[in-house]
């Protein structure tokens, strides 16, 4: 990659994020029940994926839409990952619920909408947990190096960067990513940066060549929604690839790699 | 107004937001001292301000910037505020700070960065305090609509929108004035709407004639930033009116207002 | 207005562009007939419009819709015009269309799409008549300004710019209108400025309180869609107020200008 | 690629666009002189450049930058390609050019800025040439496609379309490559697409990891800005490749197409 002298690699339960060879997260938008995230956990261990990822708090745009199943969910994403040896990643909203429950995940998403929220930075900084720090939909660059100073320079320094994708005129997609974002933050911070397709784009079918792209320009991971039927998810289902498909992508990704 | 029919009013100490007459709000970007503080209050009850502003925990993009006075310059501010006999409004950015402060505030100031922050919204739904709900600098009309349910439908209907600007390709200015928004969410929502045509535009010297627009679509009230030495503001210095010229500037609003 | 010292003036047919009295420019999206366009004339003249419009090139998103009249349709509007006393402006598109037919309007419309066509703005330098320049839909300032002086540097300095709308990420309304444009450009550039809220919103039910707010930040002149049975139009026709509706609509323009 | 049934080639010269081998254009962004552009062309050719670029007549925002060597350049452009055996391209800014000149080049470039200019379109919609289309900087999937069907529905089916990136609100880049739009316009179009990441993101050192980025998403090819000294290019000098570096630059896209 184009700036090599400053990078800086952050552990999660053992895999080495920055270390040069991308890490694969995966699962459903949202814990939906306890089978639902045990089969999910199952088939995504078998065919590599390294980290599970499952909404318990949702940051929903409507109060009045599905608000994910909160601790319950929580309890059994942390238990199906133990017991299929999966670490797991799952977004806290507030300050409260990190204080609560962090030593249940691997790793703590904050997601877009909590880019600017300063204080829940500031509190991240003062726990020994990773966090993966997604981009606000219409955060600069400078907003966002900035954020993950927030919580860095209040004591910890783990922290991964997730492009997800951000707002423009274009209507015909769910966001834009920004795929320059990958070289450009990786070069400007130094931090592990990883990259979700599948929020970016919002349709499953190109979850494939915006993930080679990431892969392309130097991701240090993938985050990709998987779901058993994703016409009957509960959220994000247009985006969200068939647990059945996946392990055919899984060998792509590899594959890819590998070159 | 286009409609009439579904007006709401919000009654902050004694004033009545939605009544047809706009409201002026102004004061510091950020309370920087019991001598600032006090000072402004005192100038602005004399030039027929209606409510008092100023920041005590600012929401800085970096870190590094200055953070405001906190719990400090809230209680020089409420003093102020009563000694001079105005209504004071101030930002919180945490359910901790809405919790322990609300009561020092005749009106709470939500900020662009916290618009999406639901957990802390369904918190303000559940105290008995007027709330300014800004707009998210590229929320979208349904997305700000949908933050003030997320107070609203957890009980405190008193809620207060704050157009403020929002981002675009526009360089020239801080952010761009979408004037539009104050009939079609006034229309969307029946809620009053109030403009800050201080952050929208970012330099003073546009800050009168967005002022004007604002009135002219029917906004019940103004927030203007004024500093009695703009190029000493620890904060948003290039945007505030100069305190000495802020009573022509209010004739000119009340003016405006009776024709 | 903010900058006093370097205002332009120019003149149509007559009228005093940036004498600081708001021109009225009227009339339907396009030329649909010749009866049409007559009595639009007679009605529009009738409530004091000062200038006709209507689009006989029509630049089309798509190549399926219709295009416009064209010369068939400038000649009905030409004539119309002249029977009714009022000046008018039509858009023209290519080189071609301007060396053609420049003599058979008073002030030519350059839309949105060609603000950057350059090779268009050096032949509008080249002859003796007042042009309309749109602003494109995703200008800058800095932008808008050069390809003014495209014009202008060629030769022809009357050159009145026009707000129109720019594209943001919302979609509650056709474009957001930019209403620091007016006072920020007549202050940069010292040109005229006329407001185009039918473009701006999309939607008639705010194009007053977008005319006002055009008026209250001191454009020059307001551009209004108007059509007899906007319902039937061929195109714009959610924009358009209906003519019946226009004369009060005027009337208020005028008691907030005597203001 | 994820819609293989109606994939649609474009022949330039012999070389089929659309095949599944990316080509590779190259060249200055502005012909200088005679001198320049035959030792570039002496050079790209030798390390296996497929299209010689070069602008003559360049539409600047500014009418007081330099405007290109015009017709003049363009013979040198024509007379280097056929010396050294580079089919060529560059921009035509009017019907004018365009009916004038396209005979001395292999493929004609359509800017961003001229995307919308239907006129124009259509005059390209009846010349037997290849045509690259670039999306308008703010042009939806949606405006692009319907534009392509200005030229196609006149009757030249020979059109490549071009990826150059979009506007947004980030100030870090030139512009915002979306990159999603290589698999989304070959899908709902058909038509062959390139990547142009030099305008993209007007940044040198990040043209490799963006043009691998294409690559990885299937486009047809690539587009790139060379120059013998950067810094003293009259035009994008800071998005451009330096000469002398390029040759490794092409073996590394040569790799990477053949994994």
């Amino acid at each position: 990659m184009i700036c090599e002298e400053n990078i800086i690699t952050v552990e999660v339960a053992g895999l080495i994020f920055g270390d040069g060879k991308a890490k694969f997260i995966a699962g459903p938008c949202a814990v939906e029940s306890e089978e639902q995230i045990y089969n999910l956990a199952k088939e995504l261990k078998k065919c590599g994926v390294d980290i599970l990822r499952g909404g318990c708090f949702k940051p929903r745009t409507s109060p009045y839409s599905f608000q994910g199943l909160g601790e319950e969910g929580l309890h059994y994403l942390n238990e199906a990952g133990k017991f299929y040896g999966l670490p797991i990643i799952s977004e806290f909203m507030s300050i409260e619920e990190v204080l609560k429950f962090h030593h249940l995940v691997d790793i703590i998403q904050i997601g877009s909408r909590n880019m600017y929220n300063y204080p829940l930075l500031r509190t991240l900084g003062e726990i020994d947990k990773p966090v993966m720090l997604k981009r606000g939909f219409s955060a600069t660059y400078e907003e966002w190096h900035l954020a993950s100073q927030y919580i860095i320079s209040n004591g910890n320094k783990k922290v991964i960067l997730a492009e997800r994708g951000i707002r423009t005129f274009e209507t015909g997609t769910r966001n834009t990513l920004d795929i320059t974002a990958i070289p450009f933050m990786k070069c400007r911070t130094g931090l592990p940066i990883v990259c979700d397709p599948s929020h970016a784009v919002g349709l499953r079918e190109f979850v494939e060549p915006l993930a080679f792209a990431a892969l392309a320009t130097g991701a240090d991971g993938l985050m990709i929604e998987v779901h058993e039927t994703p016409e009957k998810a509960l959220s994000d289902g247009r985006q969200s690839i068939e647990l059945k498909k996946f392990p055919e992508l899984m060998d792509k990704f590899r594959d890819f790699q590998r070159r």
